[in-house]
């Protein structure tokens, strides 16, 4: 039992402790830990997988409480008798999971959606959160503003004016625990009746999160434009959902002309709105920043979207949306009673964090950080230049190559599999296909060093190049 | 200008810097605070308020923004010239509250929906954030479980075994930034083809989200048992929305054989669910308490919303659902890709702060705090024992005393007013009028002192009993 060679994916969506908790359950259902045997001391396996103690624990607790394991005082934890255990019903999904947990391990993830942690203000953080809470007292525990705190808005409308040329006054900014919700508040505002028009390939998380609300949901064809606003014509639907400064997943920076299409399209009718959402504006590595699509909005048509996830830390649960006038007054008349969902104690502490200049110096340092190893990436592809094109770069934290002819999308990404790199496959996000889809994968950054990305990008020039 | 008597009303809905902010606006538009004014400097201001200083930055700096007053550097806040100045329009929501803001003052405000926040334990509080925020690193930044972290699920499972008498699994249980959240996630797990049934009068909240995710809500008649199931009957409903434990706004216990009642009606189709709002249990004052409905959910059939606003503060955004099966696999199907609301930071601070005892000890606190309370309420009330009868006492955080004949409900409310105390009608709570109601105040005592409480009694014996 010394060698729990667990292959921990801390990109991964499932949490650490619960990868940890998912190899020793199926270790012990598997037989390959018996009846008795005893198991690494939490300090010894987190020392072992270099993760904090807590998340063994955490692994540990849940595995004691589902009685894999049996916990004897002073002595340690040792695998349980399992025949006959009570059993609640695990969904079809964590079988997956846990298949892939034990038996896929990566050296390195090219996950799209990766932040790198490891730039975090740690120091920053702690320092505003205690700050705020032995400044104030009852006050910080009373129940807030239901769009958020005011001087925080009024923070955000400050940020948007200067980085986005967005145009905004507090009054129209609400403030939310992330993205999926303020996108389900935006759907209780704008009413049911309404037909979504989301970019194909598209932000699956957007799309999935319109169909739970029970939308008629179009995908409509992009070029290298963007969203072809002939085609969303030849639909019923009224409201776009667009990702301008950097489509995900395809890393598309939407031209000044398509933004002024989309615009008109938007203002031929009075139920006609556009979603920007600007999750990862904040990165770009060439040329003048284009402002944001909301900052030509004369015509009051577009929502905008923002977030701290991206920016910050994927557990800050933060993200604003503005609201155009019409929508405000709905919003105003039919959801202002809707509390809001996020403490006053986190609105103070990124109040103070963009305030204090502490968000313009991180947001410097992780975008030359990510800059960095944009260029290195790119440097490494190079042999790959016959085989295929790069696009998308420049922007973001991702990037994508399309393979023209020969070889299949599953082929390549199954390649890198076999030498434990993960990339991901564009088709994964193709809502309809048109049958012109050519072989394309995605290369995240943010979350591998320089290093590892020359030496995965050595490994992929190999496997790829034929 | 020495003069800014603003009445703040703590309980309001509205927050304090809001009502700093509304008052100062008004007392400019109205000429009493004439242009070039000197303000009180925001130091000064906050003392004389009993408020924190940054709660009066907050209102300059919004009357700032919107050109109502002038910073001059080293002299301080004036009144600007405000004619032609440029406005963004404001709700009509928002101009009745500043009226109410300027012209009514109350000495003892009954709000039904108050906390205790001098009990609240802010050492405790900034200890575990602090050592939280210490103890781990990278681990606490990155997304969490959608659900909500494992470690949280499992002590709320505990809890809820121990104090409600509920027995789930972590699996079950779902964490959300607020109850509204939470039902907006029902909401989307259910779909949208259902018919939902609440109680009349009921939860205002509750009815406006139904309402705002167009549902169709009907609204079905209470007796002293609570929701009439044989009314229940005849409607097209298949989801009801209950409060048994301490009905909002009634008080009214749902006895067993009624639980029984709700439950069998429940079990007799396959798409019939109880919602079970358990808002305020954690405080009741006499005689053993009764488990949760869900506590008697053989079939599966009872959605249990917790919270902690009610039982910790307010501002803390926290609340937890425990799903029955079939609506977990939906859940997992369509709704589990959704984020999760909350920080993983606040969890771990509420999980520890319940693991290590601050909460049942706060718990045990607030609970005598709000008998003693409760007590001398009903002590201050008997001189009116002939004039009304008290309804929904021992429970929760308010009573209600309902009047027989001559007197309206209204009448009551503005002969309080007029001595500065706010008092709440029953019928703001009525959805649908049944013609047999009777004059009904609801007095909340969470957040008044037991002196303050006998004062106000005194006032309201001599003003009611004619």
């Amino acid at each position: 039992m010394n060698e729990l060679t667990i292959n921990l994916r801390p990109q991964d969506h499932m949490p650490l402790y619960e990868q940890i908790y998912v190899y020793i359950k199926r270790e012990i259902q598997n037989g390959k830990i018996v009846c008795g045997e005893k198991l690494p001391s939490t300090r010894a396996l987190a020392g072992y997988l270099e993760v904090s103690r807590s998340t063994v624990e955490l692994a540990y607790e849940q595995l004691l409480s589902e009685g894999y394991i049996e916990s004897e005082p002073c002595r340690g934890y040792f695998a349980a008798q399992i025949e006959g255990m009570y059993h609640i019903g695990q969904p079809k999904q964590t079988q997956g999971d846990e298949a892939q947990v034990s038996e896929k391990r990566y050296l390195y993830d090219f996950t799209p959606n990766g932040v790198d942690l490891k730039s975090f203000p740690y120091r920053a953080w702690r320092k505003l959160s205690k700050d705020i809470l032995t400044d104030d007292r009852t006050e910080l525990f009373r129940l807030g503003d239901p769009q958020g705190e005011y001087g925080f808005r009024n923070a955000i409308c400050h940020y948007l004016y200067q980085a986005r040329g967005v145009n905004s006054s507090p009054e129209q900014v609400i403030i939310g625990a992330g993205s999926d919700y303020l996108l389900m508040l935006l759907c209780a505002v704008l009413g049911r009746e309404h037909v979504i028009a989301v970019e194909n390939p598209a932000y699956k998380q957007a799309y999935r999160l319109f169909c739970s609300q029970s939308y008629e949901v179009v995908p409509i064809e992009m070029d290298q434009y963007g969203m072809k606003v002939e085609k969303l014509r030849r639909e019923s639907a009224n409201i776009a959902y667009v990702t301008p400064s950097h489509q995900y997943p395809t890393g598309v920076i939407m031209p000044m002309k398509r933004r002024m299409e989309l615009l008109r399209w938007a203002g031929e009718k009075e139920d006609r709105y556009i979603i920007e959402d600007d999750y990862d504006s904040e990165f770009r590595y060439k040329g003048k920043p284009i402002p944001a699509l909301k900052g030509y909005d004369a015509m009051e048509k577009v929502i905008y979207l923002g977030t701290f996830s991206k920016s910050v830390a994927p557990a800050i649960r933060l993200s604003y949306m503005v609201l155009p006038g019409p929508l405000l007054e709905r919003y105003r008349k039919n959801c202002r009673f809707l509390n809001s969902t996020v403490s006053k104690v986190d609105q103070l502490i990124v109040q103070r964090f963009i305030e204090e200049g502490y968000y313009e110096r991180h947001l410097n340092k992780t975008r030359s950080l990510y800059k960095s190893r944009h260029d290195v990436l790119l440097q490494g592809l190079k042999p790959l230049s016959g085989r295929c094109r790069i696009l998308g770069e420049h922007a973001g934290v991702h990037l994508l190559l399309e393979f023209s002819g020969e070889v299949s999308e599953a082929e390549l990404i199954e390649k890198a599999e076999r030498e434990r790199i993960r990339v991901y496959g564009l088709s994964d996000y193709i809502i309809r296909e048109c049958g012109r889809e050519k072989p394309t994968v995605l290369l995240g950054y943010a979350n591998l060093t320089e290093e590892q990305i020359r030496e995965a990008c050595r490994i992929l020039c190999r496997i790829w190049k034929k």
